[in-house]
């Protein structure tokens, strides 16, 4: 007999546990939307507390930042996974507890207009101490909104 | 008869309409607690809604750099009301509307807990086109959370 | 009569330009193999006096961060000019010495080895006032060393 | 008996060696003036051989990330190097391979002119995976010319 969560299992886990248990990412609505150890998809909608500047009518910086480091992350913490032996909720939560951002660079490429926002990323540089990735954030209309790049510690 | 403003009724003007009538900055707690055309000071107080992770306790990245984007801006807005000739309501808010994020580079240094978090700014680069500030995140025991660069168009 | 350059000439003449008027960029060897408003690409061979440490045999991160910064200021060079309505010699050049870099990121992601280096870059972001180019490094086989961003002042 | 080096020697030896057996640094003429755990200094001469645009007569600025990326490496290593137990010839090498740039941000406040130029620099995250340092370059007379910073993995 063995613990070990098969990848269905854990999928579905995770994304219930990301979407649902972090606090800020609720406030946000921040949802997972797909996940595998390469790419990540994290969407949300527009709503009116999200606003920067209230004479613009667009997202403020801070939320384009939180949704490319979340997206970041959770590539990044599907990556870390996908290379544990064994898969066991314990285990999993060990590797993520290490889990942390050590730096984000955002470039704000159009204003933060949209009724749903989807931040896409996918790892660029995987290690067993450090990962990188790079984000994308776009609206439902396919307008590129801004760019992100995060540097992870995962050891 | 003029309309310029005095400096202390610009600054209290400016302090109401940053803490109050942004919404995003609203739902996250930050205050403009001071701002000259050199630096700025943003602080907030912690909330389990601002929590990244419940099993560390800390903040949220984006929390982060939400609040160092904010007194970035805050500075960066200050100085370029500073070089305005004349300083009227009109004038400060058509300037204020040219302001915007071009990238923002967040250093995470510790794990963010604490009772108080303040963000100070001070700006590097004065420019008629661009301007760049620095940011620094302390608790309100002088823990340095975090170091952020950001970069704005304010022509 | 017209003093405006037709597209060949002016590629040709940039070109030539770029790759043997910059005291640097010689020093390196970096030449410009090919550019449009859109995309660049600036290629350098290995040499023994590019290296960072003899004891790994790689590139100088000031190197991979030079081509970067390089191959970034040619696409933007070449989108600003693209924008010009007159394109003469003195149009030209007027318009390059506004050019500068406002600032760099340099993701290194494998260490720098091989016999030819291709950075390429290409537009993220193209104002009259700023401009954002995204720039990779590869090796003659196709492996990838570097990600590079860069923020230019254009106006 | 030991092997173990006492800091002056360490200092000597370390300071020679970042001098003069680093082929590129060799080539800008970058070399160690100071530095401890905390701090480090890296002073270059004006040569025209380090500069981007004739018609400027200013740093190429590569020349300014690969001085900055040096100042930050330099004291990362003598961070590294207090950590161990044992500090003797060999363990300060095997230490010293693992030392490499993730990522550099540099941020350009002034054109690149004067004689002498002084890169400074000071930890700001010390870590046993991953160290954060932060960069300045000044000229002779005290111009602020760029800020820097950089990410290194150390373990």
């Amino acid at each position: 007999m063995t613990n070990n969560l098969d990848e269905k299992q854990m999928i579905e886990q995770l994304t219930h546990f990301w979407s649902n248990n972090l606090p800020f990412n609720k406030l946000l609505g921040l949802t997972v939307s797909k996940f595998d150890c390469n790419t990540s998809e994290v969407r949300f909608l527009w709503q009116d507390k999200l606003m920067g500047n209230p004479l613009q009518k667009t997202l403020h910086g801070g939320v384009t930042a939180s949704a490319l480091d979340f997206a970041g992350g959770v590539v990044v913490a599907a990556n870390m996974i996908q290379q544990l032996e064994h898969k066991t909720p314990t285990t999993i939560q060990q590797s993520l507890s290490c889990l942390g951002t050590i730096d984000l660079r955002t470039d704000y490429l159009r204003p933060g207009r949209g009724e749903e926002f989807i931040a896409t990323a996918h790892i660029i540089r995987s290690g067993n101490k450090v990962a990188v990735a790079r984000m994308e954030l776009h609206n439902e209309k396919g307008d590129h909104i801004a760019f992100g790049t995060g540097t992870y510690l995962v050891g």
